[in-house]
């Protein structure tokens, strides 16, 4: 199975250590396509070995050829958001996974999207037993 | 003409003001679905009268009808993000309006992605000359 892990680069690398241990987990069940998301030499101001449109064109048909689309969407981040808007329209599966934050809250356009499941969790270690039970 | 307008609410409101300028201009070429958007009593707890599927399925119905999406992507939005994924894959007119700030880049999957049109602006006392030569 190919996993596309989406995570935050140029909205912010708070999470990337996270991204880190979440991709090291899904690798028990598949082949992450991004493993570069959890690098923590990438900084926020993004790969710069490729020009944009090379990333796009990358990025985008990665998500092509995954069978599903995982999600961290804890940090705001416009890249991440597009690739749920793109993933969807190409039916893909699509799980996010948010940790609650005092005084924030998740969009309503990903909260409020039937289309999309959606995991809360506080720490990774959680993130094995939920894994066992979703992804198939 | 439709406008859908698409700003930071869950992902912040600092630009909120902005926002409510670039839709005073916008209603010169057409209707705003979105004028909510600029409204400053609307925090980022975001809309308190209608559930997150409410939300979404009104915004995404609003980008339906739409001749056409004008975001605002200065400020990192999950939920801007997504609704360009989502206008894209409906093949609207998706304009994007970026103010460039110091240490930040704009998403390589927007950056990158040719099919939108990119507007780099400083103040938006510049939009109006820009919007007569874009918005037909």
């Amino acid at each position: 199975m190919k996993i596309y892990f989406a995570g935050s680069i140029r909205g912010g690398r708070e999470d990337q250590d996270l991204y880190l241990e979440i991709i090291n987990i899904l690798k028990n069940y598949g082949e992450v396509l991004t493993e570069h998301v959890g690098d923590k030499n990438l900084s926020s101001y993004g790969q710069t070995n490729m020009t944009d449109e090379e990333i796009f064109i990358k990025d985008t048909n990665w998500i092509r050829e995954a069978d599903m689309v995982i999600a961290e969407v804890s940090t705001n981040s416009l890249g991440v958001g597009y690739e749920i808007g793109f993933a969807e329209s190409l039916n893909k599966r699509i799980i996010l996974l948010y940790r609650e934050q005092e005084g924030k809250r998740l969009s309503a356009m990903l909260k409020g999207n039937q289309k999309l499941e959606i995991i809360t969790y506080s720490k990774t270690e959680e993130l094995k037993d939920i894994f066992d039970l979703k992804i198939i």
